[in-house]
């Protein structure tokens, strides 16, 4: 009998390496297909191949997968968005894609390219089917509990977040004392943690959820390592994220990280 | 008969400055409340006398305007919300006013400040009271019409920086193909037209317009030689206002600036 075969279509940072692993961990055999400069290296050895492909090369990303036997896709890792602005580099199907979309929120994009690969017969895998234990439950994470100021900002934080989600724009803003301090666009979660601590001095709250229309096949909103170091450095005192719909990569360093810090991470 | 007072309660930039001409154009005599370090001294000049206070300094300012029999109050200027940081400068009355708000948001400070100088029986002007004659009506203010893909990016982003304004965030996004580069919140619209211009390389629309419950009387949208240049130095393609709820400050030479940067300007 064959291996089940996943093709990984993979941006940047640790998830692709997370997923890969977990793939071949439950008897998957994982082709990557690397679409940026920060895909990281370590994939191709976890990989039985890997191709370098742009994410403006749709119909080659395509024919890879059906030369290459793939039935699963999984999408998974940061593809940065000013890739778009590189049309010079796209082909013909994926310019198609491109023009056809009503706009370019990242769920729009998203949206557009699984319909793409389900009408050619690919089936589009969650990350959570192989990441279940990254995503933590409702409760208080780190020891160090929020203060009531700090569930304060949560409370005042959470609904907004949603609100910017909703709107297509983005999933952070930071918060303090019931003030909006920075909310992310197109920079990033980090950018806007550094701005928001920034503005705030200190004891900021970030607060990152998914957006109400995210399919979490396709993007789930991620913390880790990196996350809590910009809040410690930014002398924050406490990040909110949504139970059952956040990645954290590499959870258990992060919260040793966040203790030291003295920071409180709370899942709602 | 004695003439018309006018108490101005005065933040920094250019507008206390026009304010107070006209004011005194339109016969009245201006005392001026300093309220910030970046408060033009050239106030000084034109008032029949000014005070230097702090914000936090609320039974000080109540008992100012009361020993200089003022009647018509205005509040004019820019105040760093970051203010609200140093409550160590507060006094009683500020501190009181302060714990009573619902949360901090421009709207939420401003219309306590207003209740508070009514209470005391004071009557809050709008700015719009003389300087009705700085606001556009609808319809493209230069010379250089939007593109139609630069239409295309005003309108999609002006519901959206409404959302953002009802939201109480922030009253300006920076767009380029329909994608939210920056979005404002504390920074301020020149930092976010800053960021998000970088983000979108070149030919990003700037648009910015009131929040829904806006309360003209104490706070309008204000675009100036400032906002124009940061578009120029970003490259950026338009700005679009809100006709009739929108301070262009020196309003000729902005235009005769956005032209020679080859931007278009819109009231919608």
């Amino acid at each position: 009998m064959a291996a089940k075969r996943l093709g990984l279509l993979a941006g940047g940072g640790e998830l692709p390496l997370l997923v890969a692993r977990a793939a071949r961990a439950q008897g998957y055999s994982v082709v990557s297909i690397a679409l940026t400069d920060t895909t990281p290296t370590a994939l191709q050895g976890i990989s039985e191949r890997m191709y370098r492909l742009s994410p403006g090369q749709a119909h080659r990303i395509l024919s890879t997968l059906r030369q290459e036997r793939i039935s699963e896709v999984l999408l998974i890792g940061k593809v940065n968005k000013e890739i778009l602005f590189e049309r010079f580099r796209f082909d013909l199907r994926a310019l198609r894609l491109l023009f056809r979309l009503p706009n370019r929120d990242d769920d729009t994009i998203l949206a557009a390219i699984v319909t793409e690969l389900e009408g050619e017969g690919f089936h589009v895998l969650p990350p959570l089917h192989f990441l279940a234990d990254q995503v933590p439950s409702k409760g208080v994470l780190t020891r160090r509990r929020p203060t009531r100021r700090e569930w304060a900002d949560i409370e005042y934080g959470v609904p907004l977040a949603r609100e910017i989600g909703r709107l297509g724009i983005g999933q952070t803003i930071v918060v303090r004392d019931q003030m909006v301090l920075a909310v992310e666009a197109l920079e990033g979660t980090d950018e806007t943690i550094r701005r928001g601590c920034a503005l705030g001095k200190e004891g900021a709250v970030v607060v990152k959820v998914s957006r109400p229309q995210q399919d979490l096949r396709l993007d789930m909103p991620t913390v880790g390592l990196q996350t809590i170091r910009c809040l410690a450095e930014g002398k924050a005192a406490a990040l909110a994220i949504e139970a059952e719909k956040t990645l954290l990569v590499h959870g258990e360093e992060m919260l040793e990280e966040a203790e030291r810090a003295g920071l409180s991470v709370v899942a709602v």
